[in-house]
This record gives structure tokens, sequence and C-alpha cells, in this order.
């Protein structure tokens, strides 16, 4: 093979750039060159593209321990090649102009269609192309797998935000205290469920967790946090920031106007504390974690670093034995003690497709999660790899990838 | 000396514990007994006093690694004589009941000026008490001590949140992105200006820190955040949730309702975003930390539970030396290496007093702090003792400290 080229794909995770270690890394073994594009596929239009093979092994190994997106990374997508062939002849000619014969996706949901897309290259083009993708979302909510990497380590900040949160809630409680912890999930609650691994004990926080699965019912929410104060003086949530009500509609939209596909939500939070104060005159605090809970690579999960990194060079691998269109995954064999292997599936079975949160592992009045939801959980935040730190804050130096040289003309990626 | 009292008052911290496990272990080294009261003032009004003697070597150490507040806090202050000589009069019978003769008051501004109310017993009732105050408070404000215990935490989680979040939001620059972290300080900007460390690199977020002691123009602040977005494609910005206008109103409030004398404010950080959306049209994330701020105990700073822990060593050595009416301190030395030692001041001197972040620390234009800022917060957040994780989480289990049997009739808090 010729050279790959492995791009960065939609929102980053604390462990995306441990991905793009497994691929390089795993590469370089086997002699495989690679490239990389500069803000995922916007870079493959313009041919913004950067030469891994220039960089030295250590500090190509920095890149696990840093969060964000390393190469940079965007929503932008490819299009249908109905819609734009001039987009696929561009995707063709930067291909055949650098000698790439294989494409790694690392992304979510949105971005596994353009991989699928991506794919039929060849047929359309007539250009011999393996494309193979590497999952990568917070949201957990990629089809045919076990779990996403970067989901776990959100899920070990969120957890780890809500107990520490706990205390000083119930160490505060003499007042009759609510707080809510507001947490990504547009239209599905695995960060939110997440929240309740905080819980130690029963009785500790988070007394309720909401999802965009179970449609908001204002009287029973409020029913629920006035006995759980009654009860324990206290009480913490965690919210989605997806959460509809009974007609579909989100509770509170931070912005309206739809942007790459989907809308920018928030604003639950502030919702929920309104409706608290106003019906049972609490107390009521709230956090919203945004970005922090995508970007703590300080509180990451081992699990998922390792998950990330062999979900990267299994892709590699497989692309060398001659595969094609299709994503690795991460298979569980055993829940206690945890085992798992890495495995694949086809483009086509993720691509654009949403798994949620399902009913088993939500309680029946919809208020919090079940036990199955714990054991699911429970072993993915387990091991603790935090980065190197210099005067007392993370040491996040960036690494400098050299710019390949273009070959092509210039090309406007507002005509995609 | 017969018994000693210690109570946590105010909001909590990630290493007030800190500061109870030097008190306890500093007394019992000396054999000096130490009982504890719940909930701050409202335990020693309602005789809710626990013991610590009867509590293991091994579990008081534990106190070095729990967040929030383990005999629990409150923000119950202690009335000025004239206003409840009844509620003296009870303070009175509560610590001759159980033959204490010094109490340690560990909080803030608003808890040292009950403290130095309560070192007026003596000459009012003719009750011998020594009265020693030990600082904490996140914010920063306490006069006549180099820093708070409390502060250097917050400010290590702050920094560390918008190093990682800025590297997600350089990630996906390709969209002018704004990105703003609304921190806690109602009148003081310590906290937002702390976010600056994280920027190791001119350049790097945060670009724009805006404090409470600045009032907020929106026009030099719009045109700020435009020539960020054009000189580096994307803009981090701190901002305390106490930002005032030029006439010194909030510009946002998440509740109106004056709380314990202190208003509850937030909401800053959504006013800028639609700020920004309404008038320079771009995508604006933001994150409120609220109670993980202070709560952050996995990332506590190494300088603050050592110097949380001195200071409530040090009110005890005090406390035995026959001295009251003070607050322990913390006196720095040198920067760099950064030295200092434990001190003590009058309580009349920090009481009900604040310390804003001065002149000097902040630049010209009042949209971001200086040098000589960076170079008093750099020493302070060095260092990491993380707590021990079990399953994947800190292991934070509670400590149980045993109640002191009641020797008077119960008192209503209301009467006070």
């Amino acid at each position: 093979m010729a050279r790959a080229l492995y791009l960065q794909s939609g929102g980053v995770t604390a462990v995306l750039n441990s991905s793009a270690c497994g691929v390089i890394e795993t590469a370089r073994a086997q002699g495989l060159s690679v490239l990389a594009a500069r803000d995922g596929f916007a870079g493959l239009l313009t041919e913004d593209l950067v030469d891994t093979d220039a960089v030295p092994t250590a500090e190509v190994a920095r890149l696990r321990d840093l969060p964000g997106g390393s190469f940079g990374a965007s929503r932008h997508l490819l299009p249908t090649y109905d819609v734009a062939p001039e987009a696929w002849q561009r995707v063709r000619d930067v291909l055949a102009a650098h000698d790439i014969r294989c494409v790694f996706v690392n992304g979510g949901n949105g971005s596994m269609m353009s991989a699928a897309l991506l794919a039929e290259l060849p047929q359309r083009l007539g250009y011999p192309l393996a494309v193979v993708g590497i999952p990568k979302t917070i949201d957990n909510d990629l089809l045919s797998t076990d779990c996403s990497p970067g989901f776990a380590s959100a899920a070990k900040y969120l957890a780890t935000s809500m107990r520490e949160a706990g205390l000083d809630l119930h160490s505060m409680a003499g007042g009759q205290r609510v707080f809510i912890l507001e947490v990504m999930g547009r239209h599905t609650g695995w960060l939110a469920a997440a929240c309740a691994l905080a819980a130690a004990q029963e009785g500790e926080p988070p007394h309720l967790v909401l999802l965009p699965e179970v449609p908001f019912e204002p009287e029973r929410f409020l029913a629920a946090v006035a006995e759980c104060l009654m009860r324990h003086g206290y009480c913490a949530i965690a919210a989605a920031e997806g959460l509809v009500d009974g007609a579909g509609q989100p509770l509170a939209e931070q912005q309206h106007a739809a942007i790459y596909g989907h809308e920018q939500l928030g604003g639950v939070a502030a919702y929920l504390a309104q409706l608290l104060r106003d019906r049972l005159q609490v107390k009521c605090h709230y956090a919203m974690a945004d970005y922090l809970q995508r970007a703590a690579r300080h509180l990451a999960s081992a699990v998922d670093l390792e998950q990330a990194y062999a979900v990267g060079a299994e892709a590699v691998r497989w692309a060398l034995a001659g595969g094609s269109g299709v994503m690795t995954t991460i298979e569980r064999l055993q829940d206690a003690p945890y085992r798992w292997q890495v495995g694949r599936v086809a483009l086509s079975l993720v691509a654009d497709l949403e798994r949620r949160v399902p009913t088993e592992f939500i309680r029946a009045d919809g208020l919090q999660v079940t036990a199955a939801a714990l054991g699911y959980l429970r072993p993915l935040i387990v091991g603790e790899q935090p980065p190197a730190f210099c005067e007392g804050l993370p040491d996040y130096r960036p690494i400098s990838w050299p710019a390949v040289a273009k070959r092509l003309p210039a090309f406007d990626l507002g005509r995609t």
C-alpha cells in the first residue's frame, strides 16, 4: 500500500488523540506511511495535509496525553455524489496527488456516513481506495460497538464531578438545597446515566437522572424532588441537555438555529432551576459542564485511553489486510472482571444511526437508571493515567505536524 | 485548657477538611480534646456536637482527602449581643456544659466577624474563652493573608479546565467559535484571574479575563472579541459571575432574593453569549463551573492542602500559647522559588472586610491580568495530591463522627 490518510471528524474528546496514536504507531511499525488531514474532511478537500512520518517517535507518543484533536477537527462532511460531484472529483485528485490509497475516518455516526460515502469512491470514480472508520464520540450513541471511545472519560469526569458537588451540597444541607448538573446529550442520555455512578451507596447523589429518552413530566419531577428533600435534606440531579416534553419539544434551547444539522442546545438546567424555585421555593444551583466534560484529559479513563488506541491500531491492521467499508468496534466479553476485544462492523450498520439508552437501563418511573445500566457503565471508567503536570497544570504542549506541500490548485470549501 | 471546639462556617472548599485535620491532629498530639459543631454556628447554638477524640487516627488522616465539610457547614452566623442576647446566653451555656474554653472558627470574612463577636464573650458574660480564626474561602478575598486556603485548588481546577476547553475550542477553530467559562466571584475576580494561568504561551486561552473590579463596557468587550477572532480564529473568555455595569449593577442575576446577605448570582455567561451572538453573529458555548470549582478535590493544589493544614495546626498552637482574637494567615516570603510561613492577624482586621484584585494585577484595558498577577498566582497551584481512587472514582467515603450527648434543653434556631 502506498500511503494512508488519517482524519479527525466531528466534536473532539479527551482520548481522540489516543486513537491517532494507535493509527500512527501501528502504521509506522508496519512500514505504512501516514498523512493526516487538517480539520477533518475540510483538509481533505482543501489539500491541507500534514506528514506524520516526519515527527519523532517520542512526539507521536505524546498524543496519548493530549485532549482535543491534534490535527484539528471539523463538522465538515462529505456531500453525496449526486449533490456535489465536483467535491468527489476533488477528493479523488487530492488522494491521487499524494498517492493515498487508504483513509481512516475517526468520528461519530455522522462522520461514519461520510466514511461510507467515501468507500463508494472506487465504484464511482474508479480510484482504488480503502476506507476504515474509527469510532469516537462522547455521546456513546454509535450502534454496533459496546461503547464509543471518548464516552468513558467524559463519564468518569461527570461522575467524579457529581460525587464532589454532591459532597459540597450535603455539607451545606441545612438549607434544602437542590443542585443540577447539566450534561451533553442531544438525543441520548448516556452521559446523564453515567452520573449515576457517583453514588457509592443508596441515597447518595445523584438522586434523579433525567434522560432525553424519557419525556419530561413536570409534576412527576416536582413530586420526586420534594420527596428527596424530605428524605435527605438535599437533592442532586443529572440532566441531559436534550430533555424533551411530551410532544418531543426541547425544554430549553440555547440557540434555535440549526448548525450543521444539529441544534446547539443548552439551558435545561436553568429551566429546571426556575421551575423548582417557582413551585417548591427551594434554593437551586446548577452547573453546565459543556466543553469541560469532553476535554478533561486530566481525569481520563485508562480503559478508554486503551480502547481508543486499540480501535485505531485495529483499523490499520484491517486496512493492511485488505479490508474496507468497516468501522472498528469494542466487543464486551464479560462484565466483571471486565474483558473486551476489538471487532469490526460494516459502515452501513452505523452511519447516521443512533443508539439510545435502552428501556432496561431506565427505572420504571423514568427518573433514575437501573442496576443493569450501572453494570454496563461501571467497568468503562476504571483506571487513571493522568498527564504529566508542569507548574501545577497538565503539560499539553502541542505537537508540531509539518505541512505537506500542495500539488493542486486551491479549492473553495464553500462549493461543498 | 479543658476542651476546644472546631466549626466550619460558610461555603465549603476542596481543602477545608485539611484544616480540620491540622486542628485535630495537632490538638491530639498536645493532649487537647476537640469537639466539633455540626453545621457551623448552627450546631454551636443547638448543641449538635461531635467527639473527634473517639475517632481513630487513620480516619482523622482521611480528612485530607475529602472535599466539602465533614462536620457540615452553614451560613448561620452569630448575631450581635444587642440584637440577640439570648443567643449569647445560649452559646455560653453550651460552652460551659461541655467545658469548652476555646473555639476555632474555620471560615471566610463573614465568619470572622462572628469569630470576632464570639471573642467578646469573656467581657460580655464573664465566661473565659479563647477564639482563633482559621482562614478559608475559594474567593481569596480575606485581607491580611497572602491567600486563603481553598482558593488555590479552585484556581488550579479552573486553570486546568480553561486549558483543556481551550484545546477543544482550538481543535474546532474553523468556525470562529467563542467559549466562556463562568466562575464564582460575587465581588472579587481572583478566580477569574486564576484562569489566566492556563496560557502557557502568548495567545493561548483565555484571551479575555473579565473581573467584577472592572465595570463591563460592551463595546470595548465586543471589539476585543472581534479582534481575537480575527487573529486566532477563536476566543476563550473567563468571566466572574459578579460582573457589573458602569452603574455597579450585576449584568445578570440568577436570583434576585438576597440570601444570608449575599445575592445568589449566575447567568453572566448566558448574558455575554447572547450579546456575542446578537452583535457578532458567532457561535458561542459556555460552561458554568458552579459547585464543581470548589469541590474538585481530585485536582487540589498540594500547596493549598499543605497551607490549609498549616493554618489549622497553627491555630491550635496559638490557642495553647494563650492567644485569642486572631486569625492565622499565610505569609509569602518569596515568589520563586516559592517560600511561605504561617502568621497571625487580629480578627478586627479581617472581619467583614474584602480584598479585591488590585489595580496592578489588571491590564490597562481591563480585559486581562498582568504579569504581576501571574507571578502572584503561579506558585499557589503547584503540586498534585490526588485522593485514592476506587472503581474509577475518588474514594470519598464519609468519616463517622460520634455525637456528644446533649446536656441542655433544645434551642430554636429560628430565635437567632
